[in-house]
């Protein structure tokens, strides 16, 4: 698309601290860096959201994934790593190309979280059964 | 592994609210709900955390992602969805088989957030590229 930045990174147009490229997938660091060596994992083909990626292009993405979550402890020996994927506004998602956040974890305060509040008394596991056979017939 | 609750769960040992299942990947709801439609997607085969995934299961289990990721789309009508891996206790994982959950979201104190402070400043376009070039040697 050609006014996306991740597209006008992937065709040089704008520079970016590459770390890995193959034909599929370019990895870059995130230039607002959450935590040290916060990478972005991204398709070459443009796709705004997870809505649109075809089951090819997310294998071929999530197949690189392993490697350069192996590189960044080897590199910095984090504590732990999230990988995150936001869709949406409302998720968080500021650039509407679609690219997952590979984000080592140092500790407490260290520039990444997550809010995180159950609601188990909600849903009996009945709910959850009747749920999951409606989820599944939209399949 | 025999203590493993998501390998039960695939054995069929203990019981789960199954959204999808193929020879590879095994989808089904959180029991303990984040917001409503949160669903862990697992490979089969027992591996602990990213690290230890091959690029094969990688690509198998994250193939099945956008059509899961429709299916609660068209269930639900979220407003956005974040997708997301926790590895590490340090970064939230408690099942030390690998999981991505899916977290449909539907408004402000839904139950899931980011944390998300970012250390522009800290790093300059010239330490972004030593950094993105160390990482790239130890892959
Ligand atoms: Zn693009
Ligand atoms: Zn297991």
């Amino acid at each position: 698309m050609s006014d996306c930045i991740f597209c006008k990174i992937v065709n040089g147009e704008i520079p970016a601290a590459k770390v890995y490229e193959n034909e599929h997938v370019l990895a870059f660091l995130d230039i607002s860096q959450v935590t040290k060596g916060h990478t972005l994992v991204i398709p070459k083909v443009h796709k705004e959201n997870v809505y649109e990626l075809t089951e090819e292009v997310a294998a071929n993405l999530f197949r690189e994934v392993p490697k350069l979550a192996n590189a960044l402890k080897k590199a910095y020996d984090p504590i732990g790593m999230n990988i995150l994927n936001n869709n949406g506004e409302h998720a968080g998602q500021s650039v509407f190309h679609y690219h997952i956040h590979l984000i080592p974890r140092y500790g407490e305060g260290d520039g990444f979280g997550a809010v995180w509040k159950t609601h188990n008394s909600e849903y009996s596991p009945e709910d959850l059964k009747k749920m999951a056979s409606y989820i599944h017939s939209t399949l």
